[in-house]
């Protein structure tokens, strides 16, 4: 109600991110106030310098420079294959699990035509144009399971060249879960999916 | 993992707010590489902005100036009385109730020995000199109810001069609660602080 203008414009400005409401905004913006002059110009600057990021320009992947650091890595042996995934945080967790030394490809989302993101609106030709030049023999279609995500498998296998293997990455029961707590869905894909053993 | 410089340096600063955690300030840190640079300024400079906040030298409320709009506040019409909140998030919940017209104090806090938090480091002295210089008759204690809050109310109590009118703020059940919700010691306040109809 009388909160003062600086606090306010912060308020405002932190609140415009999606999950931060105007309440958590003041919450954060409070505490600040309390940090030191040098911890608030970092904080400005490092969100300044974001403005400089870049887009990979063969995997599309964000990137401190025109080419990232997975596809500068000469360590990354596992070539010829191409993971392709929606989005960097998709990227990042199959990072994290270290089961995966090759290349990947940011398509930048899904096809959703009523949203108005067509094959146009996302790096598809990019996709195919690496495929040739990179000599690609294996693509691992790791896309979040959903309407559209299944939509843009579908239409990805059908533009891509024939003699490519494409695989989808694998659906079934998470490890730790318990069948009690899974949606139906989940359980008909583990049941589909089972591996003789 | 191989997160870009300069999404890392964001998250970093993000993350040492107090209810963010590394991946949530990845999440907001990713938004932000998709806003314009006007935008990325506006934030950064709000942030920068909060190092200039004063606090009110009356009140001790965050403030542009050095005395905040609510002591500047002309139509504040109930004078003589202050009501003494610890912090500036107590001070906005009761103006957004809009049932109090008259002044504040912050303390800045409760007093906790544990934490090293004595009366010096809460502006006690202040508000003792407050009620001197303003000819207050009452104070209101809005203090939050917890051994530390009792402790504090009790506290400035006995150093608060005679023949001023302490009140603090009425305990009980919050308006559209249940009772089977309640804890018990908020239920014997509602027993204790009953009214006779």
């Amino acid at each position: 109600v009388h909160l003062p203008e600086k606090i306010a414009a912060t308020v405002e400005h932190l609140s415009r991110i999606p999950g931060i409401g105007k309440r958590t905004a003041l919450r954060y913006a409070l505490f600040l106030t309390r940090r030191s002059r040098d911890d608030l110009h970092a904080l400005a600057d490092s969100i300044r310098g974001l403005q400089e990021i870049k887009k990979c320009q063969k995997c599309n992947l964000l990137s401190d420079d025109n080419m990232c650091s997975i596809c500068r890595d000469p360590q990354r042996l596992e070539l010829g294959i191409i993971c392709v995934v929606e989005d960097i945080v998709d990227c990042l967790a199959i990072e994290r699990s270290g089961q995966y030394r090759g290349h990947y490809h940011i398509l930048g989302g899904v096809l959703n035509p009523l949203m108005g993101i067509g094959p146009q609106e996302l790096t598809i030709d990019k996709l195919v144009e690496r495929i040739k030049e990179e000599n690609i023999h294996t693509v691992i279609l790791a896309i979040n399971p959903s309407v559209e995500g299944d939509a843009t498998c579908s239409y990805i296998k059908q533009v891509l060249p024939d003699g490519i293997n494409i695989d989808r990455i694998g659906f079934g029961m998470p490890m730790g879960g318990h069948l009690e707590h899974l949606d139906a869905l989940t359980i008909s894909k583990a049941l589909e999916n089972r591996k003789r053993m």
